[in-house]
Parts: C-alpha cells; structure tokens; sequence
C-alpha cells in the first residue's frame, strides 16, 4: 500500500483537537472521512502533533496508506472537496516511503503563539488571537525567555495530565517579536524542539505574558523552571492563540 | 447637543449593509442600538459609506449627536461592551463640530479589494478574500487599470440601480500589488477617490480580474469604458473581498 504525507491547515474553534473521540468532531475524524470516500479501505490517518481542542495548524503533517497510487494533485484537490464545509484544507501532498511516520520521523516541530495588545475587540482577528487589554514589554519576555532554552527538567511548564514518560526536553528557541500597528502590537512567540510536553507552549506563553505585564519579574520564569513544580506555573494561555507551523523531518517529504 | 464622530471595524458577512431596513440585520441599526444603551434619545447614525451587503470595513466613519459630553474613551469602552457579541468595534471616537458630516465633509475614500489567486481553499481568510484558482498576470492589470484613473463617466462600472445623479466621477488611484506566500498570491487592488458610485469597486476588479485572467486583452477596459454602457462591464467581483479602509477630511476628526 503507498504511504502518502499531507500537509494541513485547519481552524481548531470547530474541533476537539486533532485525535479521534466517540461522538466529538476532530480533525482527525473529519480527515478518515474525507479519505474514505476515495478508499473505502483507508487505514487511520496519524498527524505529527496532536493539536488539544481549538488550536489551529498551518503546517500540521499527518500519513496514511492508501490501496492505489495517487497523483498527489488530484489527492489533494479530491480531498479538499470532501473537506468542505469544515476549516480543514489539505496545502500539500506527496508520496513517502513505507517507514516515514509523521510523528516518530519528525525531527522538530514548530509553534506559533499570537497575543495581541489591543484597546477594542479585534473584529478580522477575534478567535485567532489571544487578545490582551494591557500592553506588554518585550524586552523583559524576551530576557525571560532564555532561561527556557536548552536541555531542562520542564515539570513547571507541562500539563498535569501529560502522558510523557519523561518531563526532559530540550528547548531549541523561543523568538519573540513584536508587530506594531496604529490599533496596537502583536507579539508572536516562536517555538522550535524536538518535541513538546502537554501544554507546554502554552504554559510558557502564558507564564511570559504575565513577565511582559510586569505581574512578575523576569528572574521568576528561571525560579519556576528549577523548581519542576506544576503549582509555580503562570496562567496557562488560550488554545485559541496556538497554531502548529511545521514539522521538520530528516528528508522533507514535500522535497521544498 | 455635541456631535461625535466614531471609527468603525466591521465584517460585512451578518449584515445586509450599513443601511438600516426593516426586519433585517445591519450595522448601523446594530450600532444605533448601542448608542440607545447610553442615550435613549440619541438621533440616527450616519455613516461615509453606505457599504453594500457583506462589504467589511476596517475604516468607516460615521457621525451621531448625543444628550451628553462623553469622554471618548468611555464612550468607545462603552460601545464596544454594548456591540459585543457582533463584529463591530469602535476603534477611534471625537468630539467633533457640529457642522461635520461624516458624508457629506468626506473629501476622499479609500477602498480595498483582496483577491487571493490559491490552489487550495483557505481556511484563514474564508469570507476575507475573493479567492481564484488560476493565477492572474499583475503587469496587464496594472496597465489596463491605468484606464480608469481620472475624471470619467463611469456608466459601465456601476450599478444599474445606482442612485447617483450623475455618472462623472474622479478616480484618483487604482494601485495593484501582489503579495505571495509558499500557497499563492495576494492581490491587493487600492482605489482612492472623493466618492464612488454604487458598485463601482467590484465592478473594476471583477472587470481587471478578467485581464489578469487572460480572458480579456488590458486594452478592452479603456473600450468598456468609453462605451458608457453597463454591459460592457466584466463580472461584478463578490462583496467579501471588499473593505471600506478609510475616509478623508479636510480636517482629521481624530487628530491623526
């Protein structure tokens, strides 16, 4: 059977995330649907990362196997047929080799997390953003933020019901900038790992927010990281806020 | 009683227009709603644009008198929490004269048309662009453009239903810029004048669309117009690519 990856984007506000769960509607469901009106026999769609309810992808990378050879621009275009109405668009599409595995193969994945600093409510960005009613400093997040970069024990910053055998990863960047315009100023938040914990993006979002509006001191953020302690966590940010931008693997599967 | 001036962000997808009809939703009976929260004698709202059906702005003026000095930050705070759940903001308020209109002071209007040339649907900015699937060629847009700029009777490009007196208007700018990304292409299409007729925008850039397209040669827009006939028109582009972006006075109400 030929394997094929897909790249996806999708709006999380409809979905209770990207796994399959009886009776909810997710990502994943609405996309082994849309493939099983082209292969009745389609075996289950696996994703790099598995997006919690109401975060949204641009770059989410997921494989299947299919019973025939595809040309992946007629996939993609029969896909995205079956796909509507729901936010969920299928950008890219190629042939794999049979071990290529979305998410054990990935090497690097990357997050965006948007907060906007905004007097009224955003009417264009209103569910894509978090919106905040204070302005934030970004010199003191982006000082705090170096403290989470690296190899560090991240307990502070992963959800309690994170399923990870291990809370050791290694933080690759945190890159934050700001976008100024005459209504206010987005911050964006890169993300760059191997991997991520449970919540762990928008642990850390929402940690630096409070930095940024001066509630906490930026040396607080290396206190809560050394003391591998749930309870020393900031707020945890809004799903609505994340995106998944892209998955990095050994051989891009879309040869860009 | 003081006269206000207010600067409106709305998206044109809930509303049948700017202009209040009976029994059916729009954003100036939405926005005279929240004004009679505050002031249950407040008089109509009257806006620069009338816009059409599903049209956004991200700059509408619009002028109404109240009982009451307001301080303009309450004022926008308390609109704003009265407009919610719907998508309009107010995002700038002033005391203004009490000869200002925000119609008839207008000296120029700005409108912007987006156009997205994308293989795939998009999930981002659904309702937000007019979205194409064939790229357009942005050289022979920007030629066959050149046309229009100017005074000119524009009878071909409006509206049979158009209630202007007369069909002579000066088109100051059409500017055409494209914006590519990994996925496609925005068209951004920039129209400038002191005022335009009913439908004039969509019926330009769904009139250069077809020259981008290669359906038409750029030159038969220079004989669409001269032939001062509506049905030399092209198609008339959809009202969700369209955005009322800003208004000019001969003295900036806002101070900006």
């Amino acid at each position: 059977m030929p394997r094929y990856a897909f790249r996806l984007e999708y709006h999380g506000a409809p979905f209770h995330g990207w796994q399959r769960q009886p009776g909810l509607p997710s990502v994943q469901a609405r996309l082994e649907a849309a493939l099983a009106r082209l292969d009745p026999q389609a075996p289950d769609a696996t994703a790099a990362g598995r997006t919690d309810t109401g975060v949204h992808a641009t770059g989410q990378v997921v494989h299947t196997d299919l019973m025939r050879a595809w040309d992946p621009t007629r996939l993609i275009a029969a896909l995205n047929h079956h796909l509507l109405p729901d936010p969920i668009a299928v950008i890219d599409c190629a042939p794999v080799v049979e071990d290529f595995h979305a998410r054990f193969s990935a090497i690097e994945r990357l997050y965006l997390f948007r907060v906007l600093y905004r007097r009224v409510p955003p009417v264009f960005e209103a569910g894509l953003v978090w919106r905040r009613r204070h302005p934030l400093d970004l010199g003191a997040m982006q000082a705090a933020a170096q403290a989470l970069v690296g190899h560090h024990d991240f307990t502070t910053f992963r959800a309690s019901l994170c399923q990870a055998a291990s809370p050791l990863k290694t933080l690759d960047e945190v890159a934050i900038t700001a976008h100024p315009d005459d209504q206010g100023t987005e911050f964006r938040f890169v993300l760059r790992a191997r991997s991520f914990l449970h919540n762990q993006v928008r642990s850390i979002v929402g940690t630096l927010e409070r930095v940024g509006a001066g509630a906490w001191p930026p040396g607080r953020v290396a206190e809560a990281l050394a003391a591998r302690d749930r309870a020393a966590c900031g707020p945890v940010a809004p799903p609505h806020g994340l995106y998944l931008t892209g998955v990095r693997y050994p051989v891009d599967p879309f040869g860009g």
